[in-house]
């Protein structure tokens, strides 16, 4: 019998076909063929890229080789940084000037290295140069929200193979976010907990969706999961602002990012994937100062491979259907988070008590 | 100067990059190749078939060739039709029975035509099938909303090349169904009007978004378009239930519909697109009967040619990033209309005063 679940974050239900139940054979995955390097990324093609706008570097100069993660503005930035918002009506209409940031994070000097390759520390790196531009972006006084995102694959939209993630400051706060702070919000004054805490502690009680743990953080399958394999990243304690997080806890967000990455890897075969970073940190009109949403929200980062396809109905409600329900994709992942952090597992039985 | 504008229905935002502005040519389009007929939609194939619902017949039996346009359930059914709800929660989580219809409208006897090459008269016939099966499923107490929906060409997510509609009645009312309802609603309380009532005639005041009107529909491109060439079509009269139209008024969105697809087609060479139809007959818990939404709605179908790529962005905010602003969409679409339905039109100079 297929199943519809509530997401409790945005309210939207989800169908599971719990009947078709696809493998992740089903999806049947190509590895892309990606543009061999070196391209405009990469180390020693500085000069052909937009002027540097943050860097790792142990001495060497802004602007030429010898750098670990390096920010660059977006050659095709959907918003332009120089201006006035310049608000205004248009009888039933609003609309004001495309006004934001939008800079690209050079994850890695080589061409062809990715996450799943680098050494956590490496990855760690990568969530600093977030914390850092989050940091920069929120000074300026134009701005609502930061999104950091990846697209990884040109079916997600990665339109350079050369790994890289993005920042898109806005002067507004997008409505995805807001419905999610909403229902934060709601939550806490009827019950005075945070919504995801709550969320993950049921997880962790009975832990069929959990396709990883550490010390810190936690990855687990969202119930109402829109796509299959969607995996959802979140600090164990309770934080609603990224860039509150120590150095320490980036070390613990990239191993735990780097595995699940590594296991979507061997499982869907170098899926397509996005993720986006929610992080509370919006201000609010009139106010001049950031004000996290310290005890109602959350933080946390949705990976979502790009395996189904969008179609009318999907369009027309914002109802998904997912035809692999999370607990089945999360067997699969477990097994392969086993074979990629080395731990010996059996092909003939399952890996996992989780697997049904 | 890129700019951002707010669609009054979703309360979204959209960035429009107005320099980037891309012409219908630089979405490179590639006219997708077509599986050969005949398939299990085919006239002369209904044994191969799930057993026919509906049909439009001239006295031919059921289950046989001799029909225009025939209805019968989805194989790939991503609901159940039988069955209870048997809504429960389980600790933050609401789930309950997949409980829903799915089913297909063959909108032609012949694999290769469209309703791009159908009359007026028969492509009103499909129309008819829409609100035939609309008012049957509506008495099925289970059902809260019925969704029409079309799919055409593989990247738009069509699995069968023969040109086919969908319906799914949902247990449940979809979340932006929930978000146009709530704005509708809003507006009315405010200002005693609707709020498409309110749009169309700002469109109707100023037609640089209007790509081609009748005497009863107009169609336009929105003021904050999420995707280039998005389309409208909306019945000038106020009306918040499409079942109500009468057959002339068929007649009058199937010319309509019927011209903008034509000029779709012939300005972007054959896009894959989406359509789907949201008429605010919703069921409201706790009662026994359709309520609809008579003065607070305005139904309408949504046309969405699939040309962009949802990328991390997009899914991490539902903002939305259109390289194509909706009044030069237009300028384009006009001058399609107008080849299409056989006008005179000079390459050399713009068709329209509306080319910008």
């Amino acid at each position: 019998m297929p199943e519809l679940r509530r997401d409790p974050l945005s309210e939207g239900w989800v169908i599971i076909s719990t009947e078709r139940g696809k493998r992740p054979s089903d999806y049947g995955r190509v590895r892309e063929h990606r543009k061999p390097g070196p391209c405009v990324f990469c180390e020693g093609q500085e000069a052909a890229a937009p002027v540097e706008i943050w860097a790792l570097r142990d001495g060497t100069p802004p602007g030429g080789p010898g750098w670990r993660v390096r920010v660059i503005p977006n050659k095709f930035a959907a918003l332009r940084v120089e201006g006035n918002l310049d608000r205004r009506g248009e009888g039933q209409y609003d609309r004001m000037n495309g006004i934001g940031a939008h800079e690209v994070i050079i994850e890695t000097p080589n061409h062809d290295e990715t996450i799943m390759d680098m050494s956590v520390e490496r990855v760690a790196e990568v969530m600093l140069a977030y914390r850092s531009r989050i940091e920069d972006l929120r000074k300026d006084d134009r701005f609502k929200y930061v999104q950091v995102f990846k697209n990884h694959g040109e079916v997600a939209g990665a339109s350079q193979p050369h790994a890289h993630s993005q920042v898109i400051a806005l002067p507004v706060t997008p409505r995805w976010v807001k419905e999610e702070l909403i229902s934060c919000r709601k939550h806490f004054e009827a019950k005075e907990r945070c919504l995801f805490c709550d969320i993950i502690n049921q997880e962790l009680d009975l832990p069929k969706r959990i396709a990883y743990q550490n010390d810190q953080f936690v990855a687990f399958l969202p119930f109402a999961s829109r796509f299959p394999f969607e995996t959802m990243i979140l600090p164990k304690q309770h934080e609603s602002d990224f860039t509150r997080v120590d150095d320490a806890g980036l070390r613990s967000i990239a191993d735990c990012l780097k595995t699940v990455l590594m296991a979507l890897d061997d499982c869907l075969e170098d899926p397509p994937f996005n993720y986006v970073l929610h992080s509370a940190s919006v201000r609010r009109p009139g106010r001049g100062y950031w004000q996290s949403i310290d005890y109602d929200y959350h933080w946390h980062l949705e990976i979502i491979p790009r395996l189904t396809k969008m179609a009318g109905f999907e369009w027309g409600t914002g109802f998904y259907i997912n035809p692999t329900p999370p607990e089945e994709a999360c067997a699969h992942l477990r097994r392969s988070v086993a074979r990629v952090s080395g731990e010996k597992v059996s092909d003939e039985t399952p890996a996992s008590p989780f697997d049904i």
